[in-house]
């Protein structure tokens, strides 16, 4: 694949690690779809880049001196590293899932995808339309857990529903009939955690009946929780 | 207090809230501290800006039109309004508390105050040096819940601890005695839940013997989830 280093697009077939943790992380989850990695020649003294750098030679990954390259898609910020990958589509598989209709914030996602790692999910649906997990935001704040999920779009919910029947699905909302605390009771595996859109959240009209709707309880100081924190609390008590 | 409207600078004695949810949540609970609101003239027209108008009519605090100072504050987000406040300080009362060890981050300031007034803890500690809770980006991110929590700063742990010797210290760290499993077992009122930095957690030496120290089980696939995350699910389960 011939790349042009520019900032990324969302239509690009490539996408950017940036930083030592991430490319580490895209190195040793996903070797066959890096095209290459490049370097600072000032990070060349970085323990990271050194063990990057090793790790190419063995595996015959290209290694590029491009601080020009890199400075060209870097924002602000520092980067010693910057791992250049294939996109790639995957398929999830049954078992546990997460599945966030319409998420549109970057942090909020790359957060997300650390954190079900942390519990175990692996797999996670994106009802469309949602944010672009390959955009570099995403890859970094996920600190690159990203190259360890399996993630899936799919074009709505029925279609994610008829791919996965067997699943038990709880529906996170403000409006809902059960509480968290519940949890223990009502929860069944294979389980799919379902959450709505950060400033919207789930359309209630569109959800009513399809499996269980949850709320987790909170003051009335605060509107809601942060997505990415809701989606935290809710992967603890389910992974109990 | 004569204010010059320029970028936010920590030594400023004022600063400013973004956006029309956290200056009505200003306006609501720290109207003594308004200086002023300004408004974009392209915002004249929208609702929430009409209610902050009135409410500013109702209690006698200037409203401006002030489209290019609002510009030079602004980096890329298109505000139709700005409320200019008074910093204050604040002494956090007796109860429950969440301390904070050197946090860093202002995204995740913002969030964690928002999680710990949806979880009624109203008493924020942070032990110095630490992120300053009035910078617009914590403002923002907290969605104006910095303007219903009582914050204050500490220099040290040890500082905190005199001034609230009846609190029971639970730090959460990789490495603990308990897990927050054994909440239900171990939690005692009042309680106070120490968090450390972002990036390197809390010294272990510091903290031993000063409390229950307590871990959030996750799986080994991840270093350790964000800091926002895990104060996010502390909350949630010391308030069940």
């Amino acid at each position: 694949m011939t790349v042009q280093i520019k900032p990324y697009k969302k239509n690009f077939e490539y996408g950017y690690s940036f930083g030592v943790f991430p490319t580490m992380e895209l190195l040793e989850n996903r070797p066959e779809d890096v095209i290459k990695i490049m370097v600072m020649e000032k990070g060349l003294e970085n323990e990271g880049v050194q063990k990057i750098i090793e790790k190419c030679r063995r595996e015959g990954i290209a290694v590029e001196i491009a601080d020009k390259a890199i400075n060209r898609i870097s924002k602000k910020e520092n980067n010693y590293t910057v791992g250049v990958f294939r996109k790639y589509t995957e398929h999830i598989v049954p078992g546990n899932h997460l599945v966030l209709v319409n998420p549109s914030d970057m942090g909020n996602m790359g957060t997300i995808i650390r954190t079900a790692l942390g519990f175990k999910v692996q797999d996670l649906a994106i009802i469309r339309p949602g944010v672009d997990i390959f955009d570099p935001k995403v890859v970094r704040s996920s600190m690159g857990a990203i190259f360890k999920i399996r993630c899936e779009y799919f074009d709505s919910f029925e279609d994610y529903q008829d791919a996965f029947p067997e699943n038990n699905i709880y529906t996170f909302m403000l409006n809902a009939d059960y509480t968290l605390a519940d949890a223990k009771e009502i929860k069944s595996e294979p389980y799919s955690l379902v959450f709505g859109n950060e400033g919207s959240g789930l359309d209630e009209s569109y959800f009513s009946g399809l499996g269980k709707s949850i709320k987790i309880e909170q003051s009335s100081l605060i509107d809601s929780l942060n997505l990415s924190i809701a989606v935290g609390i809710a992967l603890y008590e389910f992974n109990r």
